[in-house]
């Protein structure tokens, strides 16, 4: 296996110099964002002839020459003076314009002008802009709007752009169902929908390819051969296979450009990304490309996207970089590149980066980042807090414009974050979920700007504040009450073990699902049976633990157990049935230092106003009387 | 007149809420780019079932506890172990996945293993990627590519987006010609084509607006009155009038805005794009636009653009941005806020901002600009080599990867950008024309790579290296010899005086156009009035200076002088006839520190290239013998 920088050597040297096919000519207003296949010279020159640059009256300079308050010249219009305007062209023997404040006009046509006027005053001089036969653009050039205007000012009405690459993209899997013949757009399980393709279509497009899109082929390799031979013997400058997403029996890019053409390179140590495959079929390249859909975006960025821009004479698309600091450690394997995604935002002046999900598998871990963290081959991990660099996959002031949030999950936030985009559109609502006590931990570290907690105290019944006068006695903060929700025992749908309650769990013929211990769910759970004097062990499947409400779910779900206690998005989620047993407190945890920015208090605002509490009502299970209110420390 | 600042809040406030009108349903994969109108949720879980992560066998991990190398266990496939793939929904009862990598298979299906296996191992849980139910992403939220991954994956196929708002321009001026509708494709003195309507539209699209064009009216009010008003009444969003480039006679925008509407603003202290008109017409924004390229485009993006940005409730669109240091000192007039387009390379580790063209009428001051800085109104100018911050127009690396030409302009520098650029897509030649002493100024402040430069020792006839001595003493640098090129009298086509050489200046019925005084041209033709022994007060016209080639041979195309002294491009340029006299050295002066570097040794391997001689060749007037060759200083 190779790293990735010799793994792209090894392609960009063996299509060395390979340049997109063809070229075609366009009218100037069509080819924006188009690269020009040759260089282009001005036809004309812009302006075209002396104009005045000004409204007023054109003259020759050296009648003027002497001019004086106590000794003004007169002209006479018509006659060695023309009234123009900005842009006319510049009567013959005159080579000046006299702006129309400074004369004065007399009776008879006749002009003063007190002040004398230097060769060139107020003209725009032929060429000014553009002389005809100068170049205005290099070929390899990429048209923006401005280039326009250059274009046509210098007589120039069509140019020669080069083709679009065209990418041939071929989805394989036997597990893949395409949205557009869905009829009943549900999913067997095993089955998944297929999106790889249009993520990557849509990506090769942005960089100024075009693509054409092969119905998936099932797992079957004379059926993928068959269609990678027709992409590659057609018009197709690459052809890209995908599916295979490790190296096991559905690997079949490898064998089809094997069996077709010429393996280079088989596996690159990235993360994700390893299992691409770069091969030659017909002296065009072609790529396998992994299955899962983080490896399949990276692993085009790094080959296919790199080789586009190459074949356009285009440098590669470049990603602004910043410093920041991650929120925690990360480890990463010793020999591999990883690409962490991270989100960003800025709290107290440093730029704080919590990673999202690592796995392969999960788009979301992209579509959810604002940036992504290199870590090197050579490093075992990085550390907290030290700065690393990030490239930003959104705008530094969208950055700059995230309230950071770190803290247990709930889908009021969600709710909010949209509240909070409609009415201020360059604001955004980040959430990482790591529970509660992490929201506590992040405020405790500097690492967030809101934490939404629900932390029981189990001694008297409150929620939160006890926490937060142990935990953060070091930073001062204020708290915010967000909404009353219900935690509930979810059961499969119908409710076929009629559970009624808590006081069912130590029925002999109820399998439980428990959450992990410490998180606030977990807590609830053992203050409640407590109260009912329920002792755990009596409880079947207590121990079996759970991290999260929607694993809980599936497991029920699944029909590994009958009854679980989270909260009823979950439940509905998986349509499950949802018993409401208690009703608990969820706030939001603000430091001070944050609590009157203009973030923040638009913030506030989101969540006092109706539109907001409306909306949560309606979602079920929320009660949001207090929302909004401050709750006294 | 307000400010910029002031004159945006005027327009916001009075627009303030102001959002695009309606919703269209668009498929997934044509929604990118386009700006969601209402949150989505996902309707179904990614995956939507428990699935292998690795190849391997799926068991239920109680049973693998215990497992040692002395102690393995032994499953029976498809009994209680069950061979899966990646992606393949983990078989009732299992937990968890052993790779195939770490399973010994025996005979009869018996499979053995020598570690435990721990619940979830290798296993994609339902809902890990997507939670059906949850926020994927919140109204005002613009598609990525990486979106359709996470929309279809979450069985989402169709996405409401806001419509593209309608741009309508009115293009308004009777000297404008419309490229479409040109025959011969020539101007008429006083005629110039239409662009900005081209250039505002790309660059409205480009923001995610739509734009509708009116054909171009002619300076009557009534006619353009019209105009407005159709659009106005129609279903445009805005309502562009281009033209009006002054506060004279042809300011029809603001007269046809009062009449159908109300004027919020006219005139703001911006430069370029001072005169821009802000006002309503039936509830709508109307505009309208300087009629002066760059006035133009940066009112449009301070004002159009950033009301598209509102209605589309995205943030503005932001560029980078980068401390530089000024080559020169800029004065700027107090109260007014300049935005000085300036091209940009790194020399030495800092990068150096060279200042373009600061003409509102010079639309390749934007094309060639890599950066803008923007002097504040209460700013009088800004120092050279002080840290000020510029927007940049171009990529970082585009910046960092720019060969810095300051000096003497000849059109080979043109062919030679051409060439590099063709054979390094990611190198860029970026030449600023200030003059061979400028050129060397620039070396001895550490303001470029490069400086081209043709000045001749008129004590011995040789070229640049006697100044090099006397200027660059401190610097070390090195000499390559570019071109020698003919210098030659420019005359009317036809050559009605039949001039034959610098002897005939002297003739009375010659009119001379002069370049002015330490010009290297201005150098050469004193050196050879004085081998001729003729004194320059026998030459009539000598004292008429001009600054450019081109400003010289517009003067003997509009009549004004017989004959000039210049390079044959400049000649060719306005079609006059050229009698080449001189031969000059053109060579290029490269600091040392800069010399071993790899954009340097690339460009002189493209000027050492035929391919690069032999277009220099095609030009005329240049001979290329020796190009390339290093000059012994």
């Amino acid at each position: 296996m190779k790293s990735l920088a010799e793994a792209r050597d090894i392609l960009f040297n063996r299509f060395n110099g390979v340049e997109a096919k063809g070229v075609e000519m366009l009218p100037v207003p069509e080819a924006v964002r188009r690269i020009l296949a040759e260089p282009v010279t001005a036809r004309t020159s812009s302006p075209g002839f002396h104009s005045a640059a000004m409204d007023g009256i054109a003259v020759r300079a050296a009648n003027t020459f002497g001019a004086h308050e106590n000794a003004p010249k007169i002209f006479i219009a018509n006659q060695d003076a023309f009234y123009v305007n900005t842009g006319h062209v510049l009567p013959s023997g005159t080579d000046a314009v006299i702006m129309i404040e400074n004369i004065q006009e007399l009776e008879d046509g006749k002009i003063r002008i007190e002040a004398p006027a230097f060769p060139w005053q107020n003209v725009r001089k032929i060429g000014e802009d553009i002389v005809a036969t100068e170049l205005l653009f290099p070929r390899n050039h990429q048209i923006t709007p401005f280039c326009i205007g250059a274009l046509l000012s210098g007589g120039i009405f069509s140019v020669p752009v080069r083709k679009k690459p065209l990418i041939a993209v071929i989805p394989t899997g036997s597990e893949l169902v395409d949205w557009r013949f869905t009829d009943k757009k549900e999913l067997e399980p095993g089955q998944v929908f297929e999106s790889n393709s249009y993520v990557l279509m849509a990506m090769a497009e942005a960089l100024g390819a075009r693509s054409k899109r092969y119905e998936t082929r099932t797992d079957d390799i004379e059926i993928i051969k068959a269609a990678a031979a027709e992409a590659a013997g057609g018009e197709a400058d690459m052809v890209l296979i995908l599916g295979g997403s490790s190296a096991g029996s559905r690997d079949y890019a490898k064998h089809v450009i094997s069996e077709l053409g010429e393996i280079l390179l088989h596996g690159v140590t990235m993360m994700p990304g390893k299992p691409i495959v770069l091969g030659v079929i017909e002296g065009k390249p072609v790529f396998g490309i992994p299955g899962y859909p983080v490896s399949a975006i990276l692993a085009f960025e790094q080959f296919v996207g790199a080789l586009i821009c190459r074949m356009l004479g285009q440098p590669e698309t470049e990603r602004q970089q910043l410093q920041v600091e991650l929120s925690r450690k990360v480890a990463s394997k010793l020999g591999v590149e990883e690409f962490l995604r991270v989100k960003l935002g800025e709290v107290g002046g440093r730029v704080v980066a919590t990673p999202l999900s690592r796995g392969a598998g999960t788009i979301t871990s992209l579509t959810r980042a604002d940036g992504i963290i290199r870590i090197p081959n050579h490093i075992e991990g990085l550390k907290e807090q030290v700065p690393v660099t990030a490239e930003l996959l959104k705008p530094l002031s969208h950055i700059r414009k995230t309230i950071v949030s770190v803290g247990s999950h709930d889908n009021t936030l969600d709710v909010l974050a949209d509240e909070l985009r409609a009415r201020f559109g360059d604001l955004t609502l980040s959430s990482s979920h790591v529970g509660s006590m992490g929201g506590i931990m992040a405020v405790k570290k500097g690492g967030c700007h809101i934490a939404g907690t629900h932390l029981l105290d189990t001694t008297d019944g409150s929620y939160n504040v006890s926490y937060i006068k142990k935990h953060l006695s070091a930073v001062p903060v204020r708290l915010i009450h967000l909404v009353l929700r219900d935690q509930g025992l979810m059961v499969p749908a119908g409710n076929p073990k009629s559970v009624c309650g808590i006081a069912d769990l130590c029925r002999k013929d109820i399998r439980f699902i428990n959450r992990q211990a410490g998180s606030g769910t977990r807590i609830l759970l053992d203050f409640k049976l407590n109260q009912l004097q329920i002792s755990p062990d009596r409880v079947c499947g207590y121990d079996n633990e759970e991290f999260t409400h929607m694993s809980v779910a599936a497991g029920i779900l699944s029909g590994a157990a009958d009854v679980g206690l989270g909260i009823m998005a979950a439940a509905n989620a998986l349509g499950l049935d949802f018993i409401p047993v208690v009703t608990e407190q969820y706030d939001l945890i603000i430091p001070a230092a944050y609590f009157d920015s203009v973030p923040i208090q638009r913030l506030l605002e989101t969540i006092s106003a109706d539109s907001f509490k409306q909306r949560v009502a309606a979602l079920g299970g929320y009660n949001t009387e207090n929302t909004g209110r401050e709750i006294k420390l």
